[in-house]
């Protein structure tokens, strides 16, 4: 081992296994480890750099992870083979073995290889979405997965709403983490936010326009009389899975408090649903405040409508206390509470979940719709997923989770905030931000020129859900890349942005 | 060990291992072999009995799954204790463990308990759709999650058109399989059938019914005029899904070659696309003659429509030679092929594939659904499917369900064939039968007199496509249960239809 490489600053707060893995990350693209050599073992390398054994097997592990290092059982940890010219966007590649069991090694280096031929990935992607996999307890996960693969094979698919352990686990997760009394007979297990959304609409679909008492008596069900409000900006593919189900979706705006419940009420026809983010409007982050809440659950009770809440980062909450999702308010006639594992977990997983309403014709007609569809969900990812929840592995990612998304908050913060004729938002929770740009072309050329040097963000007129009204500014998630993956991002987008303001 | 309990009788052709088995719970039920007693050690009783030891290995495991008995690592293997009155349905309950983790008991007896609150399931369930689970290979099914859990996580959604390992396999397989010469670009990974055929049914709504150029010439493309040609009587979940996303179903009458693609031709207007089984008619069991899939294929060509080619278990051929897939014959332009691991391992994966034409306006439509929906199939199942698939465990499994279903369908015609006034059909492939029977009143009477005795079986009225023209008799599937359970269920069947002819 190098001395040199190895700095640990116990001067700065940095954390000392951020400063462990940078500075072997250094060591291995500088060269001054090579592939093949054997790195020491944790325990010399915690007494010699005087930090805990702990501490370097955690180092070792993302090193390994990011494909730096190669661990085998029983065989002494090694710098790994770099990929020609793979050194700089190294990190970016998330398909390395932590451990390749014997035989194996083969199958999943072809593997890689069919996967580095797709088109060219981004080499920092900031799409708004990805979560950090980063620190997630890899014990428990794997434990988990052994767990459901131990268990008995059943020669039917998996219950239409979900395997009864995952459901409870998924109630007693949202009892604590958003406050909602729900029992484990008001879940549904869904393959993430997309399959949710898509069953409720069909669902709505299932109802029809005309099936409720809201004084507008066309007495009219027919499938394509089925509209659904959706916040503008919003959650485009969402809107897209809604229109696909065969309802239209009806535009209402939103400001700093999210979704504009005033302009809702006054629509002359009441739409049949309104989908909302009231935690964390996505993507411009309003929270809607508890006068708002209760105006929109009253003007639901009046017309019977559903109100969908996509609670979709709700975990995350970075100023400002937490409210608790908008179903805790609800009497149990209105609500379905739309989330996902794919933020506290990964997206990976594809794995959600619906609340539905105690009373209420939606849950009957979720119920059809799954009947004739089955549960796309696979028993053994609820199995997993049940056994990765009542291990605590979920709640102790939140809050490790949380504490990094924070630090990276503040290093978006530190890079974006005060630049005049660009204003920063969003940032109040979740793992995405806002930056307003003076124009179209100005956001035109910033894109672009981000995507020149390798750095995916989004348009934020791409969340436009009114064709012509699209506001010009940039969208970018914070949690995916690496610290220091995210620091030169940050540095790039500041520099974008002083050239067109 | 008592003596007379285990009795293997080597002049008849019983499988000695179900001998085995049959003996060992036999021992249980009746109270000889008792509750936390240990079982002989598989060495001592395979000398003991004269079998290979290979074969009580098996007969514990298969005894272990139905609760019988309870394996630890590391301790030997016991008597389990039975639930009170359990005894004569325990073999129907499939979610004991094979192997109970060290902290893991207590959890899945909570869930064992939640799971058997639900409403009252049927003794023998001959429901068709479910096959047998009892000869999987649980070493190479544990590997594969194994496998599956040490990759790294992705941060991100798996790829739309799946896992690229997964879609390889799935090529190869389907080109040893089914004769179908397709590439891994032109698989897409769903979650199982249902998803599949709604995947399909949202790409052609996406088309529009305009978009070809078939002489129709009436330049309409809304949504609600996309049809979709079904088999009469056919599948109903299937038939229902394609509707629900929009799509006109219109029926075209089976005969015992399968679909009249003369009446199809027939149509005054062509529809966009037609769903066929063409392996094994659903659920009328004829197989489409070459002719008639040329015929059906050339219309598709004429009129730019699309075949939905469902290959539901056309792995099990047990009369005539197998034809290859449709799509085996195709250019590349009209057939969309279906198909799942549902019936060659369990429905409890939700996995399932597409083979999109080479051509084609489809393959783009279903790559804009996926990038708005994501594929709702968990990266790890995909991971896990692709190294079970790569070890050889899905080939040999094939084998052996098909001598396993062979013997099924002999004991099904044993029982069966011949009664006078209740022909027997569709026992040419496949895993279900069909007893016409003399008229409604004697279909509802051998339904419900059998669901008196708790036997479920299917109606042949219920997947009637065109109401009023429901034809009598049942429908029932002979893989999953035991063949204990199944020669008993088919005695009831025989008295119930004899009591009604």
């Amino acid at each position: 081992m190098d001395g040199p490489i190895l700095v640990i600053d116990r001067s700065t707060d940095r954390p000392l296994g951020v400063q462990l893995v940078e500075g072997l990350r250094r060591g291995i693209l500088s060269g001054a480890l090579r592939a093949g050599d054997p790195v020491p073992s944790t325990r010399a390398l915690a007494s010699e750099v005087g930090v805990s054994r702990s501490a370097v097997v955690i180092a070792y592990e993302q090193l390994a992870g990011e494909g730096y290092l190669e661990m085998r059982q029983g065989a002494p940890t090694r710098v790994a083979e770099l990929a020609p010219g793979a050194h700089s966007d190294r990190e970016a590649s998330n398909r390395r073995k932590l451990r390749v069991a014997a035989g194996g090694s083969r199958d999943m280096r072809r593997f890689d290889e069919a996967e580095s031929a797709r088109p060219a990935e981004p080499r920092i992607d900031l799409r708004p979405g990805r979560p950090s996999t980063a620190r997630i307890d890899t014990r428990a996960w794997r434990a988990a997965w052994r767990h459901a693969a131990a268990l008995e094979i059943p020669s039917e698919s998996p219950p239409d709403f979900g395997v009864q352990r995952l459901r409870e686990q998924i109630a007693d997760h949202l009892r604590h983490a958003r406050g909602v009394a729900c029992d484990a007979d008001d879940v549904v297990v869904t393959a993430g936010t997309s399959e949710a959304v898509a069953l409720v609409a069909s669902a709505l679909l299932e109802l029809g326009g005309g099936q409720r008492d809201d004084g507008d008596d066309d007495g009219d069900d027919r499938r394509d009389d089925v509209t659904v409000a959706v916040e503008h900006p919003g959650y485009p593919s969402a809107r897209r899975t809604i229109e696909r189900r065969g309802a239209r979706t009806v535009p209402v705006p939103v400001d700093a408090d999210g979704l504009r419940v005033d302009l809702l009420r006054r629509m002359p026809r009441p739409p049949r649903a309104v989908m909302v983010t009231p935690s964390h409007q996505y993507p411009l982050g309003g929270r809607l405040p508890v006068s708002a809440r209760l105006a929109l659950l009253e003007w639901a009770r009046e017309h019977r409508a559903v109100v969908i809440e996509d609670d979709y980062d709700s975990e995350f909450r970075h100023l400002g206390p937490p409210l608790p999702a908008l179903a805790s308010l609800d009497d149990g006639a209105s609500v379905v509470l739309v989330g996902s594992f794919s933020k506290v977990l990964t997206p990976w997983l594809r794995l959600g979940y619906l609340v539905l309403p105690a009373n209420g014709a939606i849950r009957d007609a979720v119920a059809r719709v799954r009947a004739d569809e089955s549960s796309p969900v696979a028993g053994a990812v609820q199995d997993a997923a049940a056994a990765l929840l009542a291990s605590g592995a979920v709640r102790r990612r939140i809050a490790v989770t949380r504490r990094d998304y924070a630090h990276r908050r503040r290093l978006v913060l530190e890079a974006l905030d005060g630049i005049a004729g660009a204003p920063l938002s969003g940032l109040d929770g979740g793992l995405h931000a806002v930056v307003r740009l003076p124009g179209h072309a100005a956001s035109g050329t910033v894109v672009a020129r981000l995507a020149a040097e390798g750095i995916a963000v989004a348009a934020l007129g791409d969340y436009s859900a009114v064709p012509g009204d699209e506001e010009p500014g940039i969208v970018f998630g914070y949690a995916g890349p690496g610290d220091t993956l995210l620091v030169e991002a940050l540095a790039r987008i500041r520099a974008a942005i002083l050239d067109v303001t």
